[in-house]
């Protein structure tokens, strides 16, 4: 697949050894759009995208309801737009080793209490109580219950493209080309 | 709007001069999610953000169908991300003075075929002709019949806000805070 070879070489060139940052594109069950930034996890060698997600947050309510998804990426140093779309499905038989691969303090995230829901009070941000303690405290009791492994709520979610399509800045006109699966993946130009 | 003034000090410290790009999702009529990069005109004084496009564009047959959007902006620089959710309207009001701040190269790129049509063989890229040639000679052959003006498939889009969240990534735990107009715009915590 050509897409996915120009796809892994720009991403390898634009991030390096920073962390791989796109969008998430869902639909909420309100039928109303959504977006959000993701860590790219992986590009598997079938062309999987892989991000990790805590089951509780907004956009696993979005893609239980609505399994498509499209995710970009726009990387400005190349001025190179990518765009991937398709279903996106759970996948539990890869966490045991991306849980591997990430950060400490990105482990920690998944600790916390169910994202999107309410604070306390935001006053919490200014009371006496030093935060960064409190947070380690809450984390390392966490983590004791489970000394060596994820929490629950730590999912996999792998993104199987059916339409992928890039858009070139640097030639004048721009250059747009669309690959889709029902073509057998061949480009095809289309204007931009 | 306290979300206002500081998306408006924060698009300024990370962009300066250079485009704001966000990313907009929608969702397509086959109730897809899609996603794309796009340019921020402006942000209006009561918070509409205000985003051109081709009127043949694959985004405004979404937005015709389901006029609700969401548009994300990441702010490498202050590790900062913003969501603006609302609805987008067509605002021909806007179009003479908007036109008039694009530069004379983004005005050439409404005057091109329709975008995401087929281009007629992905090999015209590497014919005979010099493409900056025929481009140039077909773009001054559409503008001699609107010498000063835009083509009819000049649109300008305002996104009206009615939900916005931040993330700010600078802090441990990170904050996270979203304002909602049926709450009065008034800030909520809440979990990362």
């Amino acid at each position: 697949m050509e897409w996915l070879k120009h796809l892994r070489v720009s991403l390898a060139i634009e991030f390096a050894d920073r962390p791989m940052i796109g969008l998430l594109a869902t639909v909420s069950p309100d039928h109303t759009a959504a977006g959000r930034c993701v860590v790219l996890r992986d590009v598997t060698e079938d062309g999987q995208l892989v991000f990790t997600t805590d089951s509780r947050s907004e956009k696993m309510s979005h893609l239980s309801t609505n399994s498509s998804a499209e995710c970009v990426f726009w990387l400005p140093t190349l001025r190179l737009q990518f765009r991937i779309a398709g279903k996106v499905s759970i996948d539990p038989a890869r966490r045991v080793a991306i849980w591997a691969k990430l950060s400490p303090a990105t482990q920690d995230t998944f600790f916390g209490p169910p994202p999107g829901t309410r604070k306390d009070e935001i006053t919490d941000f200014t009371d006496d109580t030093d935060p960064e303690t409190a947070k380690s405290q809450s984390v390392q009791s966490a983590k004791s219950l489970l000394p060596s492994s994820f929490p629950a709520q730590f999912a996999v979610l792998g993104l199987t493209p059916d339409r992928v399509e890039s858009l070139d800045l640097t030639t004048d006109p721009h250059t747009r080309v669309v690959f889709s699966q029902k073509s057998g993946w061949q480009p095809v130009a289309i204007n931009p």
